[in-house]
């Protein structure tokens, strides 16, 4: 039986020891409070003794993980140590310069991709990394036996084993992880000088882009500063397609306040086709241009969201949705699916509509492409509506 | 009864003739496509005919709101009307300039604060304006009677009624929902340049940040156009932000990439409290005035989010999810809805998550929480696995 030990037992560390725990390793489980590390343990997360580990897994913050990662390789001679930290480059340096000679080699980074908005030990799941990328980050001198250790402690936690360099893994981060952090901050940071009337208008989008700008500004002023350079090579092409936006924006605004002041009597103005958003009657020389701008700008936000993969890891795919009118009267549901069963049709995906008071509801029924007409008709051959 | 026409049947006006209908109104729909109005009456909208309205809502793209504002105070000499477009001063310039004489004062602009990703009638529910605000604004021109009717509009939809200026109305969604909107796009943009691997690591922080840059880019390019004054405003201070902390990065990264140089020998640096993120052993002049910079951008977020309504209310009702495992075989729904029928508990919302290549599907099913239990029960004691 394999033997792990947890240095750390916040979210991640009691997830971990949970999920091992679960796959039927033997988890012993360290913390500064004595206290964390009895909850971590009350919780089933492992149990709390100096048995001597083949793998041990620091879970400390970012700031301190090298200097623990040092101690746990002097303190283990024998073990695989590894860290979770969100930042590799910076903490493979501080072990390169802090482990001592000949115990560099059983470092292996890792950084398993998996929170939640909650933190500690209570907030911790066995299934906090299935089906989730768990990124392995060897360095140069990863002896691969520590290298084997360490992709067996992700694969047992249910993770789904990637394997990146340092450079690899922080410059993705800085794109998927750390600079969406510091464009959410931006934007909130924004709406302090806003009136509680103006702010009182936030709807559900605003919610989405700014709820990460609720992270813990210590723990992710140490990110940031790990990954500095990473981050800021992003941040600079951000502040690139930024500036072009504002050269649009001002030549729109420019047209705007123009346009006004060469208004026609109204009775040569009625019929004609006006573009009520600016540059209606004397377009500005360039404004044209700057729609563009904005547009193609638009476009690519669309082309990299749609890179952005569904909930659950998987590529997204281009289903086929057919719309389907459900009396909304128990047993309609699963009419429909026994329906879609015979017709030997798999449903890929489904959202169902109902709103409240709405006298039917609306199915979305996502299949493969090639199926989708098939199960229009078959559908509308059994009395369903389809929209 | 108070009889409202509805001209453009897409996502808002849909959801606006199903809240009207609940609340007793009469509801004419108008769309210049036939099929997307027959749509509209089919879901229970309001029916398709020429009665003469009350009040008129023109529920078109912002580019052709103000010519259509302008031929409906035309038609119905008699009848308030209002749009529901997301800018308001180029609307109402735009209608000042095109309607007729006399007429100009039965316009009275409008934005309910609601939308969803998805868009089209289908899309659309009774409940969408349900205790979201709704900004009524007035032109200086505005009869009362017209204002009255606009505000009765909106309070039949259940709308919260918020008056404001054009002014006012234009700075405060510049600051909740165009500079979000450009900063997810812009967050969306970088990733086109990353691979499959680093966008594969994307966790919910980043399926948050953009979600909303998955928006129709010719609808934004119309509305930033439209707003492009108070949107730039906006858009400069978070330029001046993102130059400081670029600076700061730039910093760190220069303190990182020199650090290395003169490490000391292992021996002395053990045991020693070493911060394993840059600046560890020589830190650069400046860079802990770096790592303030940033914490104090993050510490300004945290406190613009902190100024985000929650859902209070807005949300149409909060459910209990049931997430259940679906092996991925014809039939496993069919047989998962028959099981929920037999314990008599109604559906109200459901979500499939269905990843390629993952052996099992999760059904997120929504249901009253009173009825969550008996559900989770229900469905274990048959068979089921929960999440």
């Amino acid at each position: 039986m394999t033997r792990a030990r947890i240095v750390g037992t916040g979210l991640i560390g009691t997830s971990i020891g949970l999920a091992l725990r679960a796959a039927g390793w033997q988890v012993s489980l360290q913390d500064p409070s004595p206290t964390a590390a009895a909850l971590a343990r009350d919780l089933g997360a492992g149990t709390i003794d100096d048995e001597t580990p083949d793998v041990v897994v620091v879970a400390a913050p970012p700031d301190v993980a090298a200097r623990v990662v040092a101690e746990q390789l002097e303190r283990w001679p024998g073990a695989a140590v590894t860290d979770v930290a969100s930042v590799k480059g910076a903490i493979a340096s501080g072990v390169a310069a802090l482990a001592g000679p000949g115990s560099v080699e059983r470092y292996v980074g890792s950084h398993p991709m998996a929170g939640r908005e909650r933190s500690g030990a209570v907030a911790g799941r066995p299934d906090l990394f299935e089906g989730r990328a768990w990124v392995v980050v060897p360095t140069p001198r990863s002896a691969p036996e520590a290298v084997d250790a360490v992709r067996a402690l992700a694969a047992a936690a249910r993770g789904e084993v990637v394997v990146m360099t340092a450079d690899e893994h922080d410059a993705a981060v800085a794109a998927v992880s750390h600079v969406p952090q510091v464009m959410a901050t931006l934007t909130a940071a924004r709406l302090r000088d806003r009136d509680e009337h103006a702010v009182g208008l936030a709807g559900q989008g605003l919610r989405d882009v700014t709820r990460i700008a609720a992270s813990d500004p210590q723990l992710w002023t140490q990110i940031l500063a790990g990954n500095a350079a990473g981050v800021r090579e992003v941040l600079l092409d951000v502040q690139e397609d930024l500036a072009a936006a504002l050269d649009a924006l001002a030549a729109l605004a420019d047209e705007a306040s123009t346009s006004g002041a060469d208004d026609g009597p109204h009775g040569e103005r009625r019929g004609e086709h006006a573009n009520a958003l600016g540059g209606r009657y004397a377009p500005a020389p360039g404004a044209p241009g700057a729609r563009a701008v904005l547009a193609r700008l638009l476009d690519d936000g669309n082309r990299g969201r749609a890179l952005v993969p569904g909930k659950h890891g998987g590529a997204p795919t281009a289903y086929d949705v057919v719309t389907v009118v459900i009396p909304d009267e128990p047993g309609s549901l699963g009419r429909l699916f026994a329906e879609v069963g015979d017709a030997g049709i798999n449903i890929e995906d489904l959202h169902l509509e109902h709103a409240v008071g709405h006298p039917v509801a609306l199915a979305e029924v996502s299949v493969l492409p090639a199926a989708s007409d098939r199960l229009r008709d078959h559908l509308r051959s059994t009395g369903w509506r389809i929209h």
